[in-house]
This record gives C-alpha cells, structure tokens and sequence, in this order.
C-alpha cells in the first residue's frame, strides 16, 4: 500500500470548495473550504509544540466541531491520532495514554474535571487555538496510505486494551468499498450521530472528505434529534446502532419513511426478530453490516438490493475484502476477514498480533456461517462479547476488577438481555466470606466506565465448569 | 500499491451473479456470472499453451464478446494482453508483436486474411473454443495491483510506437477515480461505443467489474446505433469522442435530451466551439474529460455541476491525480501529470521512459494552462499531435514512412481541420527531383493505416523553418 495520494480534504477543497461539508446539530455549517482552512489554522497552532512524525497525540471528546477539525489537523503534521472513549474512568485512560505514549492530550475543560490524567501535556481546544499560528510550518500535502493515521482501543479476550492503528490505506480502502456497495450520489447526505471516537463515527467523515459529501453530526445523540434530521435534513444515509434504530420505529410509527432516506447502515449488535418484522412492514432502507474496529468499520454488507430478501443477515464482504469461516462444526466456525481496510497487526504489540492474526487474515473470534449463496450470518460475536448498545464490553476486564478485591473467589460476568440496551452485564460471584456482603457497586465506581459496571450482582457458592474447567457461561446467561 | 485485492469479475459473480453485465447491439446479454464462467473456460482453453506468467498474448479484434472474454480469462493465467488497433497495416503490427515479444496472436480469420503476421502462434477465437477445457489448471482468485495486466501502443513524437503497460492498480484506480467524479447509481449503464483496443473502450469494462455495472457495447459505431442506445436502452453514461457527439447533435435534433441519461464522458480532441453552443442549449450532460494512453483513460475531468459554467475546460484533475504545468510562459505550458492511474514507465522501454517522466510526474508534451479556480484548459495536444475521430495520430510516424521514398528530401505532415474527423494528417513534400512526381498515396498504401494517410500533399521547394532550424509546422497549418 505504498502509495502517496493528494490530501484527501485539501483536495476536496480545491475540488468542491463551497460545497456543504459537515452541518452540526441545525447550527454550524462549514463548507470543505472552511473546514480545510480552519483545520489548516489548527495544525499551524498545535505545531508550536516540539512533536515529531509518528508521534502520539491523544483527543478525548464528545463529538464536536473542533474535534473533526484537530483530527484533520494531525494529519498535516504526520502525527497519528489517539481517540478516547469519553466514557471511560482515569484509570482507563491513563492505561491509554501510558500504552500510546501520547505527548499531548487535547480536550475539554469538562471531561477532565473529575480526572487526574498522567500525559506530558494538557490543553484544551480553547488553549489551543490562542496559540500564535506558526506560518513557516510547511504542511502535509500529501497522504501515504502506509502511514498510520488513527489508534482507537480495543478490548481483547485477555482482557488487557489492544492498540488498533489504522492507516491512511485503511481509511481510504474502507469508504471506497462502502461507496461500491452503496454508490455515491450527487445529494447524498451523511447522519452520524455516532460518537467519532469509535471507528463507525470517526469513517462518515474520511467518506466525507474523499466523496465530497456532507455530513449531519449530532453532538449528542437523543432521539428526537435523530428522527428532526432524519425527516427534516434531507438525509441520505444514515450510520446508526439498534437501540436508535428502535428508538426510530417507534417515533415515526405514524409517518412514511423519510423520502430521501436510502440507507440506514445499522452496526454493532444483533436486530432483534420483531424489530426486523416493523422494518419489513415500513419499508426502511435497513443495510445490516459486520465489522470492528480492526477492520476500519463494516466490512461485510448487505447490499440495499438484498436487504429484504436477506435480513438478518449481515450480507456479503465488500469489493476487496475477503471472509471465511474457519474450525467450523456443521458450516459455523470463527470468522476469519482479509482486506485492504483491516490492519496488519496491533500498534506495538506484537504478542496480540501474533494471537490474531494468521497469514494475513484476522481471526474475529466471532462465529458465524455462510449461507450456500455467499451471505454471512453472524450467530455471536466472540463469546464472550456484551454488546450494550453500541459499545463493546469484554467481560475479563470486568472480571479483572473484581477479582482484585480481598473477598472475591471466583467470578463470572455473562450478558443478560435488556429491552433498551440490547444486552447489559451481570456478574456471579463466589465470595471468600460469604457473610461479609461487599457493596460493589461503590467498589467499581472510577475503576470502570459507568456502562460496563454490572447491572446485577449475583452470588453463588460454585461456578458452573465443564470438564476441562472452563466456566460455562451459556448455563448462567439463562 | 503492493496490494492483492479479490479478483475483481470473480468477485462481481458473487456480489451481483444475476445482475446484467454486458449487452451487445441488441442481441447478447451476459450476467455476471455468466461472463465469469465463460471465460474462466476460455481461460481453462487458453492454458492449453505453454505460457509462462507476464507472457505476452495477442489480441487482434474490433469488439466482440470473444474479445472481452478472452481479455479476463488472460487474468486468470497471470498473462499480459497485448491489445492491436484493427486499424494498422501488417508493418505496423509486426512491429508491436516484436517489441512486445508476443507468443501467441489471438484474432479473427477475416482480420488476418490480407496479412502477413509474423508471431510464433496464431488463433481464432472460434480455435480456441474447440481446444480442450484443461480442468486441472489453477487459476487466479485474486489481484496483485502491482502486476501489468495490459499493453497497448502508443507513438510518441519520435514516430516510434512505446508500449504502454498498465499494471491492474493503474486500471482500478482509474475507475475509482472515476466514480468518484461521476458517481455510482444502482441504475446505472454505460455506452461504449469505442474500440476496446483503446484505453478509453477497455476502461468500461474494467469499470463494470468494479460497480458492478451493464455495459451495453456497440460492435461498429454508427449514428443510427448511438440514437437507439441513448433513447431506448436506459443507458445513464456514455463514452463519446467529438465526432459521435456531433452525430448526435444532429440526428437528435427535433428531440429532447435522452431522460435516464446523465453523463456524456468525452475523450479524445478538443470541441468545437458551435458545438458547445447547442450542448448548452439542449442540456446535454456533457462531461469533458482529458487522458491518454498513459493515463490509462481520463485524469482530468469536468465534473457534472461544473459543466455549464466551465464549458471548454477539461475540468480538475481527479481525486488522486494531480496536475501541474512545467516551463509555462504567460501561465501556458507543458502539462504534467502524477497519479496511481498513470503508468510509471513505459514497458521494456528505458529510453522513453527516462525522457517521458521526471520524479513521478509524466510529461504529456500538451500545452495547457490553469485558470484561478484551478480549472485546466487544454490549449493544443503535444505540438504535433494529430487527433481524427478518437484517433491518435503522429506526423513524425508518417514523415519516417515518407523519408523512405527515394524522391523525398525533405517532408512536414501538420493537422488541417475537418468537417467530419476533426482534423486530418496533409504533407507538405520537398522533392530530390521536382519533375518526377510519385504517387505517395499507392505508396504508403500497406506501409500506414488508412486512417493515418495524408489527405493532400503539397509540394515545396522549401520547408519554412526558424532560426534554430525548426520547421514552422504552425505556418504550414494556416
């Protein structure tokens, strides 16, 4: 993937200058121009700090305009972006920090407040933009697709964060590919209301810079907002996970489906039976996907013309990627994927490389089969995996957290469904003193984001183990 | 672009196997995976020669479904296609079929009857489907881009034809890049009614792997052909040169534009400016685009919501191309151009390919200029570039061929426009001995192909030249 393109926004700049670029939330409006400008501005700014190319630069924010624009701005200057999870407690993020070797955090006054973070520097988008705006800079006018752009985290079996570092060449392979399955229209519109440190939010907007295409961002997604832009913004396309997509069905219960809408790319988690059966009924253009974060977002899609004839499956693997599924026992087995927009290996973990990744393929941990047509249905994401509404939470680190408390045995943290978050964590617990009940709720806060903290505790004096005395988690889901 | 990507029709069979991939005048229709299967067996057929991989095989045809199929099963083989204009003499071919080391000539029986072909091995396309289905050879389910897959000829200004090998990468860029400005429609379906020998034809097909899109080819150009296209066979896209969209122009005169039709791309010499009027008034979504062989087709293009505003411009170049002008006086000058859709050497061919390109960038040898939106304006093709009805022509070729000639001393072919082709090769001859006068036209008859044959000749006692001994070809034009 050696390959040096022109900079993707600067060349959507030179060739759609006044075109529509991101909208945000019915108020701001910047054209690619604007945003290439004010992004140009923000790297002159942030170059007053003694960075080197490949340096670690770390963004923790809620969606926001001077988010996109710092993202945009790191890349003239060759520094890879970390992106972090809002949601997550300082011990968190400072295993993030520590992990990337992050020389400046860049944020919001308000998201640190209640944190005490370990990084060389700290500054907010407001100090960074009163920083003088160094002229002599010479900017990157070019991307090679080798170099890596984006490290976003992800949680792995063991438990332990795994550093995802997507390169330019894996942004770029993936919104082509989306735009050969979904095709790419003169008026299309982008809803993201999706937060742009996950890789789902952070991909509408490469789209954006290589299509020429706006974008609706919600700041913070509630529905109301969603079903306003849906029916009011002229929206073409629209990234969403199925705690929205519920919410939708059930307030545009009584309208047409909105007329312009094409697509509602659904990500992250399972639709359940009766939500499929209101999207058949209504017409809704839904476009189920498969991906992760290792494969810069979907990479199996079901095409909109098999969207009804297919649903509930998550479709085929886009142009130039590749899936097959491995160890399978009657067709279902792990699902191994290929291609252009999955990573080679984790960002300086070698060990977590080697454990998933076999002669170019990525073994997903996830199980599915492909159907005798090519189509590929995803019976469960890696075991283990919670999916709670969007987010992904690994049960071993969980798991991890209790078990550093002196009464804690054993312990167990399996899904349990949720009728508005999908799935939800719950965790069984053998106690060294049984008649000593700690109160873990207390025990957990500031040491795991709040969406990952178990929504039941419940207590047992033995966990269920199979013969070679791996705990059955099947038994305790039901 | 080291990257190996799923081969790109193998692929289309599995993601649309019953969508339409190509129609012919009328008659043929193929799916996608009829057209896989069908040359994945000629391909089988083919491997019954001893080919090495990158072997060089023949293709002599004008369009067919033959042609098209024997173009993807040389894929499967790792075998480079040599693609023959129809148009050349036996001299002309005999020369790319050395140069290119061609071990195998595949053709037509009526296009060879009148020649004298020098190649180890000739077959017909009907020969060919009576040899054996070799089921045991493997053949290629994936990409590299890295590879040459084609070579098509081109004459550069020292009248010697270069082979221009294009690797896959040069070709799926091109069509990405392409889509990016044009857009991708479900519904979409492109015209062509070029030659496929050309890079402008050939890039269709690659095109409709990629989508996923009908192509509906025309065997042989006619104007009655190109009306009933554009009006009856929901075509969205067509590729034109000059002289089609004149014909038209005309034959569509008392109609309005076809409804599902929204582009015209149009390669190939400059438009005449009475033409650009009644395109304005008729609101022909023309598309002006400028390329070469080189650039494995267009590079520069109008996008459609410029093409009123910006009527007689090429447009900007695409998404991953850029464009800049070399040695300019008063902003005109040498057009430059770098991308992964251009070629980065001419084939075996160290000596063109030193002079042709400098640190990345091809020199085109076309005179052009940028206005200050960026917009490129092509002024006039390498100085001595002859362009008639889509058809590239040297005068250095035909003035080496007329130097031959015992009576000639001294020879300047220059381009005199034309109602019909746009413009024509004429001689302007200085004779050994002015009361002996050949008949030229006898003479180069077999030597040059029709199409490159002077339309007059005019004898001079002397050839106007500058200071520094340049022939004037300017003066002679007027």
């Amino acid at each position: 993937m050696a390959e040096v393109i022109p900079h993707w926004l600067k060349k959507q700049a030179e060739l759609s200058p006044d075109k529509l670029a991101v909208e945000i939330d019915d108020s701001v409006c910047l054209t690619f121009s604007e945003l290439y400008e004010q992004s140009q501005r923000i790297a002159k700014q942030i170059s007053n700090f003694p960075l080197k190319r490949n340096e670690r630069v770390a963004i923790l924010s809620t969606n926001s305009l001077d988010m996109l624009m710092t993202i945009h701005a790191l890349s003239y200057l060759d520094i890879i972006v970390v992106l972090l999870n809002t949601r997550l407690t300082s011990d968190e993020l400072n295993y993030q920090l520590k992990d990337s070797e992050a020389k400046l955090l860049i944020t919001r006054e308000e998201l640190i407040e209640d944190k005490n973070l370990i990084v060389p520097q700290i500054k907010t988008f407001k100090e960074i933009k009163k920083l003088p705006v160094n002229q002599d800079i010479i900017l990157n006018e070019s991307i090679d697709l080798a170099d890596i752009y984006t490290i976003m985290y992800t949680s792995g079996t063991t438990g332990l964060p795994k550093a995802v570092g997507h390169t330019y060449g894996n942004h770029w392979w993936s919104a082509i590919n989306s735009s050969l399955n979904l095709g790419l229209h003169e008026d299309d519109k982008w809803l993201s209301p999706l937060p742009m440190f996950h890789v789902g939010g952070f991909s509408v907007f490469i789209k954006s810079a290589i299509y020429g295409m706006p974008v609706y961002l919600l700041l913070k997604y509630t529905k109301e907002k969603l079903f306003n832009a849906l029916y009011h913004k002229e929206i073409t396309i629209a990234s969403l996970v199925t705690l929205m997509l519920a919410d939708f069905i059930k307030t545009s219960e009584s309208h047409q489906a909105p007329n312009k809408l094409r697509s509602i790319l659904l990500g992250g988690g399972s639709v359940p039976e009766v939500l499929l059966e209101q999207i058949k009924e209504k017409q809704i253009p839904l476009v189920q996907s498969y991906g992760m974060t290792e494969t810069s977002s979907q990479i199996v899609t079901l095409s909109p013309r098999d969207n009804i004839r297919k649903l509930g499956s998550a479709g085929k693997p886009l142009m130039s990627a590749e899936v097959k599924i491995a160890n399978s026992s009657h067709g279902i087995g792990e699902i191994l994927v290929k291609g252009p927009m999955v990573i080679n290996e984790y960002f300086n973990n070698p060990q977590a490389s080697q454990k998933s990744f076999t002669k170019g393929w990525l073994k997903t941990g996830d199980l599915g089969y492909l159907d005798d047509e090519g189509f590929l249905y995803v019976v469960d994401r890696r075991s283990d995996l919670i999916i709670s509404a969007g987010e992904n939470i690994y049960p071993t680190e969980i798991e991890n957290v209790l078990l550093n408390h002196d009464n804690v045995k054993e312990v167990a943290v399996v899904k349990q469904e949720d009728a508005k978050y999908g799935h939800v964590p719950i965790a069984y617990i053998v106690l060294n003193n049984p008649n000593d009940l700690p109160d873990f709720k207390k025990y957990l806060k500031g040491k795991l984001a709040s969406y990952k903290q178990p929504k039941a505790f419940h207590y047992l004096t033995q966990l269920p183990r199979t013969a070679s005395n791996k705990i059955k988690r099947f038994e305790l889901e039901k």
